[in-house]
Parts: structure tokens; C-alpha cells; sequence
């Protein structure tokens, strides 16, 4: 095959990340969300929150890996991130995106597998900051439809402030802005 | 409003592309395809494809525009590429994109239209190279469903040769590979 070809078959292979539903809804819909319309949402927001990164980060790198970050996700499925965070997910998506860079040119792969283990490790400013950024709308959308997916997988006020504090690692004005707005939603009983 | 707050509130309007229906399915599904999820897949394939651009490209400009590209259509709706390159589509697209920036701070607006301009116009190697991008997963959709909306919306062979041959200005290494795989559909009869 050649190798434009592979590309084409794993540019296919990818669409189902399009079938893979998340655990919250989005704004103003009553289906769940899909793997594949998060992360066009989460690289558009990356881009559109640099500003308030703590760190000089390279916007480019950022958005690469949250184009990537779901991928292993086609075989492993979504987890909530309030129980994804074990070996036994994280192994399991690694081998998702393995079986996928399979399909690809060998001479392409390295980049996207350093991308990917970069984000999964979350060590560096670019990858503290996109997991900063992967975090947002899960709260957006609870925010915004009185907290159901809090609700639905019982996630306490306690789980959801000690698990997204870690956005402020990736951009402190981002976090004081969301923090505002769960305390309210504290307040108002929505989060519990 | 500070700020950071017009820019999330910026992030909850955009996701109304999740809920603009294209023409094409995604390969594999029975719904269609929806703007925000073929948003990613673009970005992603453009990524991937970036070897076989004809001229030199700044990918990372490339990623941009595409992830913005399709916003106008939050107001305009989807049309079908057959038909949409009219004036009022276009105007419509712009109005639309218009009205999101004013939701964001001033000072952040100009970057996005000049890139969503510079797709619009689709004159320089960017842009070129981002359009006919935009045009692969429409085509594979169809390859992979034996030409399924060609034959919803009465799409002649003619009209996706002539349409879809400027791929080549772009990538003639895509359009070579393409072409291959539209001429084996005409072969088979999938494409008429």
C-alpha cells in the first residue's frame, strides 16, 4: 500500500472516536457528547485560553496532543475521569493508540507517540497546561444543565473541587474563574 | 465580565457546532456526521497529511483555520459543498462568525478573522492546502457507503470529479490517491 494510502485507512479508523460517548452532555443538547467533537472543542479552547497559562507554553504542541489525547480511547472506551486515573485504563489506551500508529507509516509515528506519552505523563508547561484545558467543559457542562453528571455518578462537591484544583497547575486565572462559579454552584445546592 | 469569563462564555456558545448536521455520515455510523466532530477529524488529517502538501506550509496556521472554519455555520446551517459556494451562503458564514467574536474580548478577535478570512479566500499555500483537506472525509464517507449522500442529494460523477480535482492544489499526491479510489467507484458503479 502506499504510504498516502495508510494515512487514508487510519484517517477512517479514526472516525470512530466519533462514536465514543462521554459522560456529560453538552450545553443546551440532551444526547451525551463524543470523544471526536471534545477535542475539536478542547484544542479551540486551548487556543482561545493561552493567554492565562501560568507558563510560556507553545500553543502549536498543545493543540497536537489534544487532537491526539483521545485516540486510545477508540478500543479503551471513556472513563470518567473521577475513576479513569488507574494503570489498567491507562494501559489499555495506550495500547488503543499502538494498535492505531500500526495502520500509519513507520517513519510518521514517533512524533504522535511522544506527543501522547508527553500528555499522558503531564509534566511539562505545554502538557500541565492542556490537561488544564481538558478539564473545562466537563464542568461547563455541568454548570450548565444543574449538575446531572455529578449527579449521575454520584461525584461529590469534595471530589469535583480536590480533582479540578489541579487546573490552577496549568492556569491559576482559569481556575479562580471556575472556582467562582462552582462555589456558587455550591450555593445554590447544584453541587453537593 | 472579566475577561477569561467572555472567553468561557465564548466556549459554551461554540458548542452549538455540535448540534449542525453535515451531509455525510461518518464511515461505520448510521447518524450523520455532525460540524464539530468533522472539525477534529480535518485538523487531525491535516496533521497527518502534511507531507504530501505541495507547498511549503505552516501546519500549525493550518490546524487554526480548521479548527475555526466551519463556526459560521453555528447561524448559516451546513450546506452541502455542492451548493454552498454562493454569495449569501457566504455572507450568511461571515455574519455568523461575526457575532461569536463579539462575545470575546476585543483584543482577541483580530488573529481569528484574519485566519477565517484567509480560508474563505483560500488563496494562499495555507489555505489551498486546508481546503482541500476539508474535501477527504466527504469523499471517503461516501467510498466507504457506496456513495450514499452523492446519491441522497443526486451528486453526479462529474460534479464530484470537477468539484473535488482541486484537491490537487493542495496535495497532488492526495489527489492522485483519490482519484484512484473515485475511478474505482465509477468502475464498480457506486458512483454514476
Amino acid at each position: 500500500m502506499e504510504p498516502v494510502d495508510q494515512v487514508l485507512s487510519f484517517i477512517v479508523e479514526i472516525e470512530k472516536l466519533k462514536d465514543i460517548q462521554r459522560k456529560t452532555r453538552p450545553v443546551g443538547l440532551e444526547r451525551y457528547e463524543n470523544s471526536a467533537e471534545h477535542s475539536w472543542h478542547v484544542c479551540l479552547s486551548a487556543l482561545l485560553l493561552k493567554d492565562y497559562a501560568n507558563e510560556d507554553i507553545n500553543i502549536d504542541r498543545v493543540i497536537k496532543m489534544l487532537l491526539l489525547h483521545d485516540l486510545g480511547e477508540i478500543d479503551a472506551g471513556d472513563t470518567i475521569i473521577y475513576s479513569s486515573e488507574t494503570q489498567e485504563v491507562k494501559d489499555k489506551e495506550l495500547a488503543g493508540f499502538k494498535r492505531l500508529l500500526d495502520i500509519l507509516p513507520k517513519d510518521k509515528t514517533q512524533e504522535y507517540m511522544s506527543l501522547w506519552q508527553e500528555f499522558e505523563l503531564g509534566e511539562t508547561p505545554d502538557s500541565i497546561y492542556a490537561k488544564s484545558i481538558d478539564r473545562v467543559p466537563p464542568i461547563l457542562h455541568n454548570l450548565y444543565d444543574c449538575g446531572r453528571s455529578w449527579k449521575e455518578n454520584n461525584i461529590s462537591k469534595e471530589k469535583v473541587f480536590n480533582l479540578n484544583s489541579r487546573i490552577a497547575n496549568g492556569s491559576k486565572v482559569l481556575w479562580d474563574s471556575l472556582k467562582k462559579k462552582l462555589d456558587k454552584a455550591v450555593e445554590n445546592g447544584v453541587l453537593k
